[in-house]
């Protein structure tokens, strides 16, 4: 068997490298080691740059984003008993997108599909080599070998693709804290994000749609979600997010919810050899900038360029360029998503100087619009270079 | 005897607020515990805001100020072999300007003594009481008693001032590291502030005038200035500032030489009764913001601005929200002082992943304008409210 470019891991950014290589006329295979139903459903972030979502249409899978899609135009600050508007598009001249990463894997897989992509569901990788370029998979109790020029590592922070780079150097931050997230199905209570510092701890408000909203609060990394029925979730929510002049949080049914630890990662450099790293595989980032999704995207769009300028003209200027590329624009997004978190979150072991500094920091970006450009640029996403 | 405003310490801050009580009628004795020349030769700082020439001048104490202090349009960060201009001006419409410390404060002893106010030094306070306001002091081998309607307490952070105030609330943080200060007899290598930083350490090249240069090393806090030969300084000082485009530092005769620790602290509230509180008695930035004497005259003109209405109408509402106004700005500069330092020293416990953290901030700082605004909207002052 044999392809131009294997792909493994068939997240959003291994199925928008795969779409974007068959535009430019390149083949690939797709090797996912789950099956679809699970890729489809699993409940990952939801928040696309300009850039995102400009990709996505360009390769042909904007239609039911721009019909789904809830664009929107700035966010809100909570502090102190009273929200504060960040309007994005007024400072920057770009949107952010609420589309859910479930969503754009249903149209990439439907959208190779159609277009004849070969996309494997339950196709584990178990081996690859990046000299010779080949991955060995098992799929239906058998063991093939699929023999190509490049092999894209798009398979996440467990995946196999990282290990196989020797002499990686990472770097890496825990936090003291974690997101419970849930789902619920009741329409928004705000038609933008809010983003509340408590002294109880972060909370946000997010949404998937005009009936399903989508919320966190920060707990400890420990925290056993037993001890947190939906009632005392509802109950503490309301608490972060009320305002002095009697906002109201809806409640409804909760149909998910779950804890995501906090951390910061990046592996460097991101290639070895024919190997590529993109995405979760190469670097994570805290939820709080809503950077991981965009960051996967502009790594492949990055990766998805200079393969096209290899098979296009020969030359690997591009792909001997991809890794610093890529990680300068991974700093910047780990910074910013650092940042974001540590602005919000409520650091149990913070000294009282500390809360202080945090609180001057919050009304300065609240009152500066300078320091609001700054975290809306970062925000909304800043340009893909590469 | 009797006054209306007792004033603790003649540094720049008693002997402004003493000036600008004088203008608005009010009368004052300023109580320093030192003598002249020591209180006029003392190296602190020398970096202006706008809001402090401004107040400097409307108060008469400009003449010497315009005709030899150094207007400033921007600075310079250097990181990575090379240097990024901050064009301060560009962004935000104001100058800064390079004027020492003590030559405010020889300008504002001359003018008291020219107007016939009363500065008295070697004058030791030995107690208050800021309910039936009074001060008592030490002079000339005798003990005397100042009568007044309300204390200023412009004595520095170990004067008697702040400890005198019941149920202070304090914040603090040390850092893990301190300045390393030369003055020199060369003129400055450099026409705009330079603000390094480098892997061995943070540096700082700032001036006094256009022959003498004044520079700072990041050395540890507990160093010891007998291992600082002034051929070390040189040297090191040239390692931390050296670009990839092999620019120089000028050497010169060293004059001056002294080791500052960095801390950061806040007394709140800033008043008690008939006292109040203003400049290092209630607070300390470490130095890398050039916050800590603009802080200083920002505290003594809106307490100033209280006094005038307390004894113009007769309302206490300024002097009710002299505390809030002041910590307002206060806990600003604290974030804004702390925000540069972290940006530019060399934390020895900092991890490598918050080291490429603190190098993207950097490039993001120099690459950005809205981030670069920020920087110098801070540096160049926030208007003074209260």
């Amino acid at each position: 068997m044999r392809t131009q470019v294997a792909i493994i891991g068939g997240g959003p950014a291994g199925l928008l490298l795969s779409r974007l290589l068959h535009r430019q006329g390149i083949d690939s295979v797709v090797l996912e080691s789950r099956d679809r139903d699970y890729v489809e459903h699993r409940q990952r972030a939801g928040m696309l740059e300009q850039g995102t979502t400009d990709a996505l249409r360009e390769c042909g899978a904007g239609e039911r984003l721009d019909r789904e899609g809830l664009v929107h135009h700035g966010l809100e600050l909570r502090f102190g008993g009273a929200g504060h508007r960040v309007p994005i598009t007024d400072l920057t001249g770009r949107t952010v997108t609420i589309y859910a990463q479930t969503e754009i894997v249903k149209d990439l897989v439907a959208l190779r599909r159609a277009d004849g992509g070969d996309v494997r569901f339950e196709a584990e990788v178990v081996g690859l080599d990046a000299s010779a370029p080949s991955v060995t998979f098992r799929s239906g109790g058998r063991t093939h070998t699929l023999e190509c020029d490049y092999i894209a590592g798009c398979d996440g922070f467990h995946g196999v693709s990282r290990p196989a780079v020797p002499g990686l150097r990472t770097f890496s931050r825990e936090y003291p804290f974690a997101w419970l997230g849930i789902l619920a199905d009741v329409p928004p209570s705000t038609e933008e994000l809010i983003y509340a510092n408590h002294d109880r701890g972060f909370a946000l408000h997010s949404l998937r749609s005009p009936k399903v909203s989508r919320l966190y609060l920060q707990v400890s990394p420990d925290e056993d979600i037993a001890v947190w029925p939906d009632s005392r979730i509802w109950d503490e929510l309301a608490t972060r997010f009320a305002t002095d002049d009697g906002w109201t949080l809806r409640e409804g049914p909760v149909t998910d919810k779950s804890i995501t630890p906090m951390r910061s990662f990046v592996a460097e450099p991101m290639r070895h050899d024919r190997l590529f790293l993109a995405g979760d595989a190469a670097h994570i980032v805290p939820p709080t900038g809503a950077k991981g999704l965009n960051l996967a995207v502009s790594d492949v769009i990055i990766l998805a360029r200079a393969l096209a300028e290899r098979y296009g003209s020969g030359s690997e200027t591009l792909l001997d360029g991809y890794s610093a590329a890529c990680l300068r624009r991974v700093w910047r997004a780990e910074h910013f998503s650092y940042w974001m978190t540590t602005l919000l979150h409520t650091d149990p072991a913070a000294s009282t100087f500390e809360r202080r500094l945090q609180r001057s920091h919050l009304e300065y970006v609240a009152s500066s619009a300078a320091a609001a450009t700054s975290l809306a640029e970062n925000y909304a996403g800043l340009p893909i270079a590469g």
